[in-house]
């Protein structure tokens, strides 16, 4: 008998389907994709992208040279730009803002390599390093309220035809809807019952095991009670944080290895499916803002994986509705055991 | 310069991209979907769907006979099923209840035809009686909060390989959380203004006319001001109500024809692209369930359509933010000249 779940924080409902369950092995083989053009992320093509705003490279290398590890650069064509000035205006009812912010690239490694799955985990580490010292640059800015960290991986997940893995990060002035939402579930959850919502979630977790993918060294990877789709991964750390830029040096390699693990399982035994991740982590100078009575109590960093497996519905989005045909229990006990 | 845009309602922020912005033309032809099977929709064949609940028929004309009009059956698969239990459960600070509800196909046509765009407004019309009358009587079931109606078109828009016009109608025994957030939004706007939203919204976008595409006797079709998607329409009543299910005859005959023109043009101009459509209506016994100070006052039913003609990346999903590459001033100016 099918069901509905609810998820703790938000309080979306979703069906958990059961006449139409779908095991791991009934989602169809993923096509290779095409690729299109010459990739203008490899070294030696470093001018075909906008100047470096952060690299990592051997010491004593120049900007923008061929001989470096992890590049951040702007977008060529970016949806926001720190250069735009942050107008605010009303049209009778209507509100609208200034398009400042950011919207850069990290681009993961010099190799041609398609999967963050098959980065050296070492590798995805210095990718975290980028991720946080952009984030710490982009917080001085005062015009912005949230950086917004995502990765799309493969055409159908909005990666693009370049195969050439690399993350996005956006940052805005203005907090995200879903972020919001969180924050005030999370919030409830707190001044009812004076405990961060994620750390209940993660110690009911650990406890029952059914949903525990696995765990290292104060990173755990679950699937969701309540997931919008068919092996959903949160990867959360088990220590109370709310920002992801200020994990510790031990939590940033566990990350790495749990990260790298997640991809690695999903791309063999799902077949390389296309996915995105997206970082969550609390906005900027929320204290100052108002968010928040209970600064850094109620809030808990984690990463959402949605590997594209299922043809969505539109209606999702007209609805906030979700019906997920594999249930996460089903689901962590094939990644536990992949 | 791009900017960031509000929806008013529900206070998702939304980019309208300059940077990447995308003309009518720029939209890829769909390529035509091949279609499997033989279809079980069609007239002859009744047999191979559970026996219907509705039906527009001639006088005397049997239930399940082959002479109907349109014909409403539960799925084959159900999601939801009315002889489910309504049982609620708590597992530690997870909340889950019994899969009950309804989950029905209304068969909009005999004719085999894939495009509502392509059925007579008479027709349509009576697709829409279809809808009224089951909401009638599954209003009546006191577990259920909420009936959503929805349709997929196309196979990219969740509509499977059979292409035969029909919609989806799923009763719940929750309200979906995008209609709680309108509902949430819409209070908060009347308890201020002591005015409907949606009614000042219909006031400014006809005093202004940047984004109407056409009004016929009292039904109006608009883009939104911060649509998701490019090309959105919302299709909205004039005279308050907040009930889809009790709209007058004359406001259905209208509705039929605005429908039958909104899809007929995104037909022709879009090169028939896969859409979906939801219908926002009040929820159940709202006055008795206290989601209400101020019944009926402040919500207001309308349809949104959602052409599919983007790559979606995923974050949408984990953020709640989304860009759109068509200012809907533009798209409006399209559809009202098509």
């Amino acid at each position: 008998m099918p069901e509905l779940r609810k998820d703790p924080v938000i309080g979306r409902w979703v069906i958990i389907s059961t006449e139409r369950a779908k095991r791991p092995h009934d989602f169809k083989q993923q096509k290779p994709e095409a690729e299109e053009g010459e990739c203008p992320f490899c070294p030696g093509r470093e001018d075909r992208t906008p100047p470096e705003v952060f690299a990592i490279r051997p010491q004593g290398s120049q900007p923008n040279s061929s001989d470096w590890d992890v590049r951040v650069v702007p977008s060529i064509s970016p949806y926001l730009r720190l250069d735009n000035e942050l107008w605010r205006k009303g049209i009778g009812l209507y509100d609208l803002i200034g398009g400042v912010g950011s919207h850069e690239v990290i681009i993961e490694t010099p190799r041609h390599i398609a999967n963050m799955a098959d980065l050296s985990q070492e590798q995805i580490n210095k990718v975290f390093t980028a991720y946080i010292e952009r984030i710490k640059v982009l917080e001085q800015d005062g015009r912005l309220k949230y950086v917004l960290i995502f990765k799309n991986y493969g055409w159908k997940a909005g990666g693009g035809k370049i195969r050439h893995s690399r993350s996005r990060i956006m940052a805005t002035p203005v907090v995200l809807k879903r972020v919001k939402e969180e924050l005030a579930g999370a919030r409830r959850y707190f001044e009812y019952h004076q405990r961060c919502i994620f750390c209940d979630i993660i110690k009911q977790e650990m406890a029952d095991q059914k949903r525990v993918i696995l765990e290292i060294d104060g990173i755990v990877a679950i699937t969701p009670f309540a997931p919008r789709f068919p092996f959903e991964v949160w990867i959360m750390p088990k220590k109370h944080n709310p920002d992801f830029y200020k994990i510790t040096t031990e939590e940033q390699n566990s990350l790495a290895k749990v990260l790298k693990e997640i991809l690695s399982r999903l791309k063999k035994l799902l077949s390389d499916p296309p996915y995105n991740y997206v970082i969550h982590s609390a906005p900027f100078r929320r204290e100052r803002r108002g968010y928040w009575t209970t600064i850094n109590e109620d809030y808990h960093w984690h990463i959402e994986i949605i590997p594209r497996l299922t043809q969505v519905a539109g209606f999702e989005w007209g609805t906030g509705f979700y019906i997920c045909p594999t249930s996460p229990e089903e689901a962590a006990k094939f990644l536990r055991e992949g």
